[in-house]
């Protein structure tokens, strides 16, 4: 009989649901204004009424399997949302202990997106077959999942993965972590936008950006300027990527992985981010492990990415 | 009927091998001046007669389960020591194939130093419990093992852990792997040697350094000078817990560690490295790992520390 688990991909403004088979075929989809339910009993509640309806549904046998959930400050080890500050919820929300009462008998695994985003790429994805492996997300800001020995490594406290805020070299710019200079300031989304700000203030020619306010510019004009040929753009993407190189040849000293999965808006820029990035991986990292990493277009990327890695969680646990 | 394995520690100048039983007690040790052995079969003939030597001598009934050995550049999955740059034995040395033929039927593990002692402080030291930690050796270059989910981070090649080689923000100094700013050139004993230099040619005030050449002086003489209270020495001291802390700020964000352990002669400064370690490191730490994190000294370090780190491979190996 076919089995079935459930992805859930919780974001600020949206949640996207979905069934999904061991090879990552979709049976279905649904969508919950997230924002809409401050109250998180009526959220879960209304998630569970879409799920019941998609299974509803489904025009063959099935198993079900379980519930697996991507949600920002997601905590694997005690199930929870944890002051997540793009969710209406506030504090620590026992997502898994709640959601229980719907589903008693199959596991409901939670995790940050990130994470789930690595553990897709493994069951699905550009991973499958590897044991160490890092997934670098990259959207509003830099997340990242790294794993070792085929397990993802959550640290003592679930916080693992913060790749996001390695401080790099000669780095200036504030970070919303109150911090200055960390990675993602300048590789995600709103970095490259600064970046870009940057070069219009540094350089004199001229560019479609100079009539572009700041909040009216987004990653995505600029990823589109870049495969247009636009110097600037293209420059931005170059000054990004050398420094995510720089970062990822520290990172591979620690966990020495065969390969790097770049994931999210700015990876599709194709060559002009995934070619600065690994140029200038080779040229900052430790002799043993030149030309040795692979740095690899995510393979699950796409409209259901999210939704994807999230139901991985619960095949990577029932094969643990 | 109690159980033995023999713990080996390969270094340039002597390999000393030892039988431990599973709470970590000596039954015995055994030296051989690794450098008088360019030939790699007679060196294994002497230690294999050293070891038999020792089972003789042991008076009870006893259970022979495996050899553990650290080793310069000892491959866990390949079983080899490859290109180490301080022994005679050039090349790729298949230690572990070769050593089947004295002992065919029990486990022969092999891996670097740092991942043995990474081991060793996991089976008897202060990483007893932990699932989550980092070991940093201090040497005469940086060592590092990362333990995550109980598991040794090997990476895909076994070449992880190399903390010593992430690149320190405005580093400049040269390091031996043809970069530059290593962490290892900061913080290590031959790290510590060159800051105290720095800080004779910074500085005015008088030190007894100032009568000592760089090839004469010692960690071990700047660790005395700190303990004695001289300010220099306790400047290099400071300078380097600073820098080390920073790195460690960041090693932190991949793993989430419950503790971090120094091992190794600069661990022996107490205070004088333990305090602004740990002060830098929570001074620069994302807010997530703020005052959750432990710097602890090693619970093997000793004169059997890297003996016992070796033979502890076995035993975790018999554990899995």
């Amino acid at each position: 009989m076919k089995q079935l688990v459930v992805g859930v991909d919780i974001g600020g403004t949206n949640s996207v649901y979905g069934l999904v088979d061991r090879e990552g075929n979709m049976y279905g989809e649904g969508v919950i204004p997230t924002k809409k339910y401050p109250d998180f009993d009526q959220y879960l509640e209304e998630l569970y009424m879409g799920i019941q309806n998609l299974l509803k549904q489904v025009d063959f046998e099935y198993e079900f399997m379980g519930v697996g959930i991507g949600a920002p400050n997601g905590n694997y080890y005690n199930g929870t949302i944890e002051y997540a500050a793009n969710l209406a919820w506030s504090g620590i929300v026992p997502f898994v202990d709640k959601f229980k009462r719907y589903y008693a008998n199959v596991p409901i695994i939670i995790t940050n997106d990130a994470n789930a985003a690595a553990i897709g790429e493994m069951v699905y994805g550009a991973a499958r077959g590897m044991k160490d492996f890092i997934v670098v997300t990259l959207g509003t800001g830099l997340g990242s999942g790294f794993v070792a020995n085929g397990q993802l490594i959550y640290g003592h406290d679930s916080f693992a993965g913060e790749l996001g805020h390695v401080v790099i070299e000669g780095g200036e710019r504030q970070c919303g972590c109150g911090r200055k200079g960390c990675l993602e300031t300048y590789v995600s989304a709103t970095g490259i936008k600064r970046t870009a700000f940057k070069l219009l203030a540094d350089h004199l020619e001229d560019s479609e950006f100079r009539n572009i306010a700041f909040n009216d510019l987004t990653a995505e004009m600029i990823t589109k300027a870049a495969l247009n040929g636009d110097p600037l753009a293209i420059e931005a993407y170059e000054y990004t990527g050398n420094i995510l190189g720089k970062a990822l040849a520290d990172a591979v000293t620690i966990t020495s992985p065969e390969a790097i999965i770049l994931f999210g808006g700015l990876a599709k820029a194709g060559k002009y981010i995934f070619e600065p990035t690994k140029r200038s991986m080779e040229n900052n990292i430790l002799r043993n492990f030149q030309n040795k990493i692979k740095i690899l277009p995510s393979g699950i990327d796409g409209k259901n990415a999210a939704v994807l890695g999230a139901s991985a969680l619960v095949w990577q646990q029932l094969e643990k």
